[in-house]
């Protein structure tokens, strides 16, 4: 057995203590599998005073955390912290001081984790992150282990847990968006202020980390088109099933035919019997197409104390592994070419199918007004249906749902421009995107 | 960049050749990623004057497979040509003369993996083998890393193609079992002999391999309570949608909260909404129930050339990044205790829901006797439903189809026994298990 190995823990929540709590209770398997034992050298937190679980050992417990992360007897710090300013200064300096590291931060590895990988490989140190991305599922080892030797063509996931919990909730209890918000939010699933996960911005950092692995490009999160959940009402979850779909939060990463990308993160209808489809509440999931290795797909939980744990554990050993071995920085970042220019296509130039609603005025000739301008700029109906108003209260609107062919986002975009303006409109069109490869 | 690694390949039917395919197109990203470049030494075939892929080198090939690993300049053998005996022998001498091995070789690793492993721990060599279980599902490497620091509960896996094919077919199209496994042969997915196959020796041979990942302990084949999917027919098929359920080819892996381990492979009725009831056809799946992680699922191609390329090349970069970083062997084989005696459940000792399909004589009191016998041994009836006859011809044949509340095994084939030594039954009971966990 070797000499220990000193560990920085920074940040001790849920995650953090669910960590410390692994580590005390597989302490034996997990040095009979590195051949050395794992010592925590101190726990970086912003209150020692709170009241915390008898298991974290409060003499460890300290507000300095650059003291302890240059500490001479750290040789891994794990950071459990979230954020991006304090958790990242952190980070850089671990890094920059000779640490190993491994982080569940998404929001940091998305901001900064070019930066972050490229310090790494300068130093010749390990950065993991496999809890960043669907805390259950070892989707960053499949990406860079797994599919090391084939080429992926995309990537689909459903990877915001939140999310997936709403549009599963709305559909499967018939609940408005604004009531399944509240009831995950007293479920515990959802922050106070839920922006970040209903708006796409979490799905969108997530994407960023799965897409940088999956293309060897520095994909950055400004790259991504991203349009939140908070766009479905209950009755396009209505008309969707009509139609055999669901409408499901996707993160989609893929490589054109001509060589960009095409990133974006939004409700999409997929149909029922899709993979993604099968998906529900607040399971994540991502779908990998490999050029050889064909479709795969991953679920399981994607948050959570313990399957985020798990895999900061699984991260821990394996970097104990390497340093046991004395090869650490035995796997290259992933990013093949710091410099290359990511081309990413607009998302105006996307081709895709649509489901379109509309709400109009119940009169002559809007029908042929409303399919004429999505004619003239080329868009053409696949299927559509008109609900006439069910009580008399609401005589004048009538509902038009259409599912278009496949055509070109800005000229469905400018289509739909051109009707709402018109007075034949009641209330702004709604577009979502139709996946069939999910 | 180091010095070139050195890697005889033995065997070069289709996998061999997409490794030879993969190796060749990706060479560029792959000795990026390692630092140094792979050189086949040569090929190891049975008949080197076979036509062969213009890309297979024909200089290299020879029939000399001891010469070839025995050879210095051989760092890693690539075993990709099955069966136990010879290919054993050369994996054998791989690790004996020093050489690092990737093998694809589900048999021989249920066979001898135990020593193997031993062996190859004992030399310091790296034994890698992420396409013997589900070619495109990197399992081997999430049971290995990933859930390093869980606790697996329990695995349930689709692993065996040729057999969820053919249940699939039978669901889809109504076939017979004949009747789908013929098409299964014509469309290239079983073998002239399909025994290993529908027979579940090849799921046993995985679920071995698996079992031993998941827990750490020597299992063996023999410990596989083994039934084929040809006592599946197209009745069952369609009684089990009757009441909600869907059959497929099950390998199960389970810890017992009495230390003991349940392994079985055979049909079995699962819920039509359950993760394992949506793969279908040629697929693979593997759902790895871990303690703190919960339930993971993980599907994907499970055999072709492809796939099972991508999962051999995956395990050589893997292994050359080791040997670039001068750290074979970073990873413990994974069984803990190798003297630790195995401790399996009976599969009398089971307890499961069963669906009993009966053939009986259609006169008075049958039902009263059948139900009388099956409570007398302690099985209480859930669910029954009875078809009469619907022709003139069978006109003596009634159909008693039962789902059982959970009993023990051993008292359900007691009363079985019983009812079908009686008058009242025409042929023979068939008895296929319910598993609810997948």
């Amino acid at each position: 057995v070797g000499k220990p190995i000193g560990i920085a823990l920074i940040g001790c929540g849920v995650v953090g203590t669910g960590v410390l709590r692994l580590l005390a209770e597989h302490r034996e398997s997990i040095e009979a599998r590195i051949g050395s034992s794992l010592e925590i050298r101190g726990i970086v937190v912003s209150d020692p005073s709170r009241e915390r679980d008898p298991l974290v050992p409060s003499a460890l417990l300290t507000t300095d955390g650059e003291a302890l992360v240059r500490s001479h007897d750290v040789d891994l710090v794990v950071e459990v912290m979230g954020g991006v300013a304090r958790a990242g200064a952190l980070v850089r300096l671990a890094l920059e001081t000779g640490k190993h590291v491994v982080t569940a931060n998404k929001a940091l590895l998305a901001e900064e984790g070019v930066a972050l990988s490229a310090l790494a490989e300068q130093k010749g140190l390990d950065l993991y992150y496999e809890a960043a991305v669907a805390g259950g599922i070892p989707i960053i080892r499949v990406l860079r282990e797994g599919l090391s030797s084939d080429r992926v063509r995309a990537v689909y996931g459903i990877v915001n847990g939140t999310s997936n919990y709403i549009l599963s909730r709305m559909r499967s209890a018939g609940l408005e968006f604004a009531v399944a918000l509240a009831e995950a939010q007293s479920a515990g699933y959802a922050e106070a202020d839920p922006t970040l996960d209903v708006g796409g911005g979490d799905a969108a950092h997530k994407l960023t980390v799965l897409a940088r692995l999956a293309f060897g490009q520095h994909v950055r999160t400004e790259h991504v088109a991203i349009e939140g959940i908070d766009r479905v009402s209950r009755v396009d979850m209505q008309f969707a099933e009509r139609f055999g779909y669901e409408i499901k939060p996707l993160a989609i990463a893929q490589r054109l035919t001509d060589g960009r990308l095409d990133l974006r993160v939004h409700p999409a209808l997929v149909q029922q019997d899709a993979a993604l489809a099968g998906i529900h509440g607040a399971l994540n999931a991502v779908y990998v197409h490999g050029e050889l290795v064909g479709p795969s797909l991953l679920s399981g939980l994607g948050a959570g104390a313990g399957p985020t744990a798990v895999s900061v554990v699984a991260d821990v050993v394996d970097v104990a592994q390497n340093l046991v071995a004395g090869a650490p920085a035995r796997r290259a970042a992933g990013v093949r070419d710091a410099n290359a220019k990511v081309s990413v296509q607009p998302i105006g130039e996307l081709v895709s199918s649509y489901y379109v609603r509309m709400t109009v005025r119940d009169r002559p000739g809007v029908l042929a007004r409303v399919t004429g301008s999505l004619a003239s700029h080329a868009v053409s109906v696949e299927q559509m249906v008109q609900q006439r108003p069910e009580t008399a209260s609401s005589e004048v609107a009538a509902t038009l749902v259409f599912l278009t062919h496949e055509a070109r986002e800005q000229d469905l975009r400018a289509a739909i421009t051109e009707i709402d303006a018109s007075q034949d409109v009641v209330s702004p069109t709604n577009v979502i995107r139709i996946v069939d490869q999910a």
